[in-house]
């Protein structure tokens, strides 16, 4: 027990650990999204970090735990996403939160893999989880939609065709390739709710 | 030459070739499509057809081949949807036209896997023909917006951010997994439609 309080302070060789870990992670899901998940390697990820195979080992034990660990952490902030947008007073406002937030996040390292990894490519647990994930998150989208015809802000239409119609539009936007034209994922996501909010029949 | 005349029509041996050719590039298509490109083999193609591997080679000379022939067809069809969509009198009823045979394009053997196979999957023959495929589908998509704009069918947007969300939200029909409770393309598309040319706002 002494030794704990000697030089270092506790838990710092745990945190070091895991901000590693998120590195390793981070790295693992821009090399999936990028060369597909069933073309990446290990040694891909172990080399994008400079790394040996053998101490990637340390972080995960094979290429399907990455994508899980990675997935995990995408979902992690797709829920947090909903419970942001609850705060938001009608349905309309808490559809534009949510997907702008989602914008965001699958424009990023975890949420891209997410959306780019097909169910094809993953194991069976993996595949289990998102697809009860996906699940849920088209249900809340649906409910949000609801509220807002209950509440007078979205027009009377079909929640659940709607829910899949939006995450489809707003999953292109992890699809468009880098580079310097692509615009940034709030402006595209603006754009996008614009167009989805207005119609493209003129408003007279 | 008088062959020709004796026991069967001109062209027929090759016409028999022809269809059986379709048959192998359609089990390819939804071999690709639900397996993956990168793990479905050839294999599995035969598998599905009956034949053996060396009679597969017949038709087509490696998986890539396979790829680039669905692929060629998919664009003949939506080239065609092009085509079919300018009969129509103004820009809104051309997006309407274009996106309804679209939805049913995306959703059958050659579209789905034109749609879903990933650039990454792809030799860099095919990436490239598909990349221009893209580029050409998206603008005369945009084209058909700003055409709406001019003649007052539609509201003023951004062309081609609009044209990019027409797209992805459309693509999301191919990634529907099958099953008894996938709604038909065209009511599919019908819905999205609404969706996108009336809005979510209600209209006062």
């Amino acid at each position: 027990m002494a030794t704990r309080t000697i030089s270092k302070p506790r838990g710092r060789p745990n945190n070091r650990f895991g901000d590693r870990r998120i590195e390793v992670l981070r790295a693992a899901a821009n090399i999936f999204s990028d060369l597909g998940f069933r073309q990446a390697t290990l040694e891909d990820v172990a080399r994008e970090l400079g790394m040996t195979r053998a101490a990637l080992y340390h972080y995960a034990r094979s290429k399907d735990a990455l994508l899980t660990a990675c997935g995990d952490i995408a979902r992690q902030q797709l829920i947090e996403a909903l419970g942001l947008s609850r705060g938001e007073p009608d349905g309309r406002a808490r559809l534009a939160a949510f997907f702008r937030r989602y914008a965001e996040i699958v424009s990023e390292d975890f949420g891209r893999c997410f959306v780019l990894t097909d169910f094809s490519e993953m194991a069976e647990d993996e595949r289990e989880t998102t697809r009860k994930a996906q699940l849920a998150l088209g249900k809340a989208v649906a409910v949000m939609i609801e509220e807002g015809i209950a509440d007078g802000s979205v027009r009377r239409c079909k929640p659940v065709v709607t829910s899949r119609l939006l995450y489809a539009a707003f999953n292109g936007i992890a699809r468009l390739p880098a580079g310097p034209d692509r615009p940034a994922a709030l402006e595209m996501a603006d754009d996008f709710l614009e167009v989805l909010f207005e119609g493209l029949v003129p408003r007279s």
